[in-house]
């Protein structure tokens, strides 16, 4: 792999790995050596460790849980212990990365099972090579309409099984032109090699279904899921698409939204579209992932009556029940759209007798691009921790999309990957903290953001104990930082159309999109309340309630639910003209701080790293500032009403 | 020509042509019947006069001004004299106009000759078939980066003939990729085909130039003016040019200005660029079109002293005097970018020993798109009479713009022009009427705009008095509707950035254009006053005294040169609050006003002409609510004053 164009991200094993593999002793029991996943195993043990010249035996035991393991080292062996092939290779990953994380291997005693049954990455790659909301380059999937297969694939799936993820979605929810044929003859063979790449890291390959195929594909003159022929056509589809891809774990289908097709178009439910997919694909082992994304995108910003944060609960909510039980709806973290605070969407608890999973999104599309620093995980943190009061215990959104709610076996998180061709794969080499913190998190959502930034630094870097505790500061309070410079108290938005990059206070204000901040002389915010959309209204008490009431709500998500004065007196004292300021302010001087803490780094990380991220700071600094400037200035023009500190608005 | 998928426009010859053309008799007296022109004024006659089986006689007469000409009838001749070419076919047009509007040739009796000496139309068509700025279709003279030749091509040059046009530039001011090689062998023979077709009407082809060819073609290092490589460069290949394309007129150059290369980048003067291609290019006879839109686009918001506006006359009035007498700068009618509403630019006038040439835009990038109906003329002709006060008399923009001013013999105007491959050529049929106007004007600039609607609605359609007026009404009213829907009192912007149809009040108000409204609660408009950026003071007295102050300022002006508080009383009585809500009711009510007078034309004009029209309309009144209430809603919400009317305000 001499002269390859892309990093080894955290499996630079630049600790203890690298020298003579024969150095290593792997040994089976119980588990065969030639199975692919324990041949990948053995491999990256020997590559990893080589540098301790240790000796590791992957020993079956039933008694561990599905995928999970145990580690025990003593001074002769260090012995892995899972039920299955994955706990095995997961298992492998944690001595890898204790190993390079400086802990004493041969004193390893732990015992892991992941949190969620799916962990799962969707591209959002298209086959001509671009990559919706990507910030990282072109696909390393496709170009050219066709799939791209490589020692980088195979380096992309180790990645993803060091860090638990197990299904990976290779292409973009909006499936179009070429991507319709993915489940044709044309991509079969390839499809095939992947595949198998995938499943020698334990990793099932799943497909965007394009809800039109037996249009677009058979010719059919509808696709309405209740049609006989267009059941029969997916028959026929589905079966030779298993024949040719046994492997394949299933399907990821959004219908009805941003002018996708789907069921609605033939007056059926999306249960009715899911569901009959989901009775096609049931013989082959597969299952059915239905985004939760549907909403009339005709709104009009005249009226406030109509609420795009209701519509997914709005919809959805009235068929708890109805979706067969290999039918899973993957749910976004909040009721818009991955802006940088948002409240948790309600749909999550809400739906109880539906299998939900968790979609969160790494992609920096509204949190910067992967120019500026954002470590999202505080956020997920926030999102799993979140209680819904769907039940007495085990309530939290963790528990309801780790399954242990409500027992369902088909539970999980998936992200919207940050991932391109780009040399660090996610534009900006500290935007990989949010890609590895991902798949940590949803294999083990007790970690902390710390932990895993932690963690992730150690790995990457090489770097002493004060400039690694910088660095995950820096990490754990970019999220805040970039929430302060930009839209403030959850009201989202403001942002530039279309790009989703820098400032544009009024830019979706009368926009068809749903995403008003309702800002005029005397106010900001959207009433959410039971005078207002009624939105608050779709959460259990005391949720209802605290979301309700202007006093109780959060006051990082005051303006989400509440139309409030300029004059509002905060818990702080502030007003909520002086907070926008303030906040403001703050937001872009941490940045500034950032970009000269960085400075640091200098000679400390590779010259490629910091180069990049420090060109990147510049942006995010420059980006800050557009985004103090800009939104304080609207407000002030707005309100007439002065800074109290008396600092440059324009 | 059975099966043409383009329209006859305004020659259609409905009412005196389309018969057997050898019931007209074409005689010559003092040309050549073979002359090219002659042969094509021959057939015109011909074909749009058969009807009448009329004898017409064409007569050199030396005493008839350049491109002039007399039509004189008797009932047995027709005679028409000029001193050239051009001036025979022009005349030959004028009989045909008038036998089509109705009237009697046999008792004609008049003479004319053009306003401008120059009178061109610029295409910015793309060589991959795209046009920057067009909505009307594809490039008729470009696809997939090579010449397209036909019928079409032909038809286009008799139609810009009939109207006077003398120079058509085929390619956008933007030169990039393959219209770089419009200058090489790969496109010189056909090339000559146009060239020669263009000659067959009169019309001289021009090329737009990239100013970086020698870099880019000639493998320079440099594009300097004043490098003795780069001007030898420049020798060969103009020299080459004109080998092959002996009839070709010039150049027009648009350097050092969004992004395009330029003298600048050398530390050159724009005279310098422009002479240096002047001096290369005139042993051919060829003229250089300068194109004075040359201004540092990188400009803060923040900064309220830097003014676009005054970028045009700070860069080009200092070298006033320096430019070699085949160059001519072409100036665009206001200072910013054809706006609905702007005053005119202080250039014209401003500059008195440079030859110059006024530029506007039919293309309707501010104006509707050809979406929306706006009649242009109007504009034109107060742009035309507007007094510069740049001497003692003949100094309106008219005067300056002919040569009449100051003697200049390069002297004229160029429309940006709005066709395409649309069956209708200009998307909207009603947009024809700018492309007809604006070709009457520039030859004949004491037409009014309602003479010239007359004609069109004439020459276009077969109607009785009743709606020939209500049409006429139509498109004279157009740009005042227009105007009262959009952006007020000459604000402009306020459109949605990059594609420029629809509102976004904010959408230029941050960014680096310098295209700003200053709106705050208070009040609204640009100081361009002595006390603010001083562009007032780049007039003649008294026009500068008078744009210098808010109470002798044109009303329709106000905001463009003055921050005025809303409570500003107009001289209507109503404040500047109220007017910006009533301009917008009134504005939108006469949106729907043209949407409803359109019914009456069904069954009166062509079918494809109605319904494309009528869905137009749809559009425009959907448009203009957008406008109506998203502007009266952000002045409503930052002022927090209320309409007092009570009408709805969102």
């Amino acid at each position: 792999m001499e002269g390859k164009n892309w990093s080894d991200l955290w499996l630079s094993y630049k600790k203890n790995g690298g020298k003579n593999a024969g150095s290593v002793t792997v040994q089976f029991e119980g588990f065969l050596p030639e199975n692919r996943v324990m041949n990948s195993a053995k491999k990256e043990l020997e590559n990893g460790l080589s540098g301790l010249g240790t000796a590791v035996l992957i020993k079956k035991n039933d008694a561990i849980a599905k995928e999970g393991y145990s580690v025990t080292g003593t001074k002769e062996l260090v012995t892995i212990e899972a039920s299955d092939e994955n706990g095995a290779l997961y298992g492998a990953f944690h001595l890898l990365r204790s190993s390079e994380c400086g802990e004493d291997i041969t004193a390893l005693k732990i015992s892991k099972a992941p949190s969620n049954p799916l962990r799962m990455m969707n591209h959002w790659d298209n086959m001509d090579g671009s990559i919706e909301r990507g910030y990282s380059g072109r696909s390393f999937f496709y170009e050219h309409d066709d799939i791209i297969i490589n020692d980088r694939t195979v380096d992309y799936a180790r990645f993803m099984a060091s860090i638990g993820i197990n299904g990976v979605v290779i292409n973009n929810v909006n499936v179009k032109w070429a991507a319709t044929d993915l489940i044709t003859t044309r991509f079969f063979d390839k499809l095939a090699v992947l595949s198998g790449i995938f499943a020698d890291y334990g990793i099932k390959l799943y497909l965007s279904l394009n809800f039109a195929s037996p249009i677009e594909l058979g010719g059919l003159a509808v696709c309405d899921p209740l049609d006989k022929d267009v059941i029969a056509w997916w028959e026929g589809k589905i079966k030779e698409v298993y024949d040719r891809l046994p492997e394949l774990g299933g399907f990821l289908v959004k219908a009805d939204s941003e002018g996708r097709p789907g069921p609605f178009t033939y007056g059926r439910t999306q249960a009715d579209g899911a569901n009959m997919l989901a009775d096609v694909i049931k013989p082959y082992g597969g299952i059915i992932i239905w985004r939760c994304f549907v909403y009339n995108c005709t709104q009009d910003w005249r009226d406030t009556k109509t609420d795009r944060a209701r519509a997914g609960y709005d919809y959805f909510k009235d068929l708890d029940g109805d979706y067969h039980d290999n039918v899973i709806l993957q749910i976004k973290n909040g009721p818009m759209d991955f802006q940088i605070r948002e409240p948790i969407s309600p749909l999550i608890g809400g739906l109880t007798k539906t299998n939900q999973m968790l979609e969160v999104q790494i992609a920096q599309e509204y949190t910067g691009h992967q120019i500026d620093l954002c470590y999202l995980i505080p956020m997920f943190k926030e999102i799993l921790g979140f209680k819904t009061y769907c039940k007495e215990e085990n309530d939290t959104v963790a528990d309801v999309v780790s399954g242990r709610a409500f027992g369902n076996k088909l539970a999980g998180m998936a992200a919207v990957i940050n991932t391109g061709n780009d040399l660090n794969w996610t534009g900006n080499d500290l935007a990989a903290a949010n890609l590895y913190g991902f798949g940590r998190l949803a294999f083990d959502t007790d970690l902390s953001a710390e932990e895993i930034a932690r963690e992730w630094t150690k790995l990457t870097f090489d770097l002493d104990e004060a400039l690694e505790d910088k660095l995950v500061n820096m990490l754990l309070t970019s999220r805040e930082t970039y929430e302060k410079y930009t839209s403030p108290l959850g009201i989202g938005w403001m942002v530039t159309p279309h790009d989703h990059y820098g400032p544009s206070v009024d830019g979706y204000e009368y926009s068809r999109w749903g995403t008003y901040h309702r800002a005029d002389h005397l106010g900001i915010g959207v009433d959410r309340t039971d005078k207002g959309t009624g939105y608050a209204q779709q959460y259990y008490q005391p949720n209802a309630e605290m979301y309700n009431d202007p006093k109780k709500c959060p006051e990082n998500l005051l303006l989400f639910f509440h139309h409030i004065p300029y004059s509002w007196k905060l818990s702080s004292g502030q007003t909520l003209i002086q907070y926008i300021y303030d906040s403001h302010f703050e937001g872009a001087a941490e940045a500034e701080q950032l970009q000269k803490d960085w400075e640091a780094f200098e000679g400390k990380v590779p010259e490629k790293t910091f180069e990049c991220v420090k060109e990147r700071f510049v942006r995010q600094v420059y980006n800050a500032h557009e985004w103090r400037d800009q939104v304080n200035s609207y407000f002030f023009r707005k309100s007439g009403i002065a800074d109290e500190k008396g600092r440059e608005i324009f």
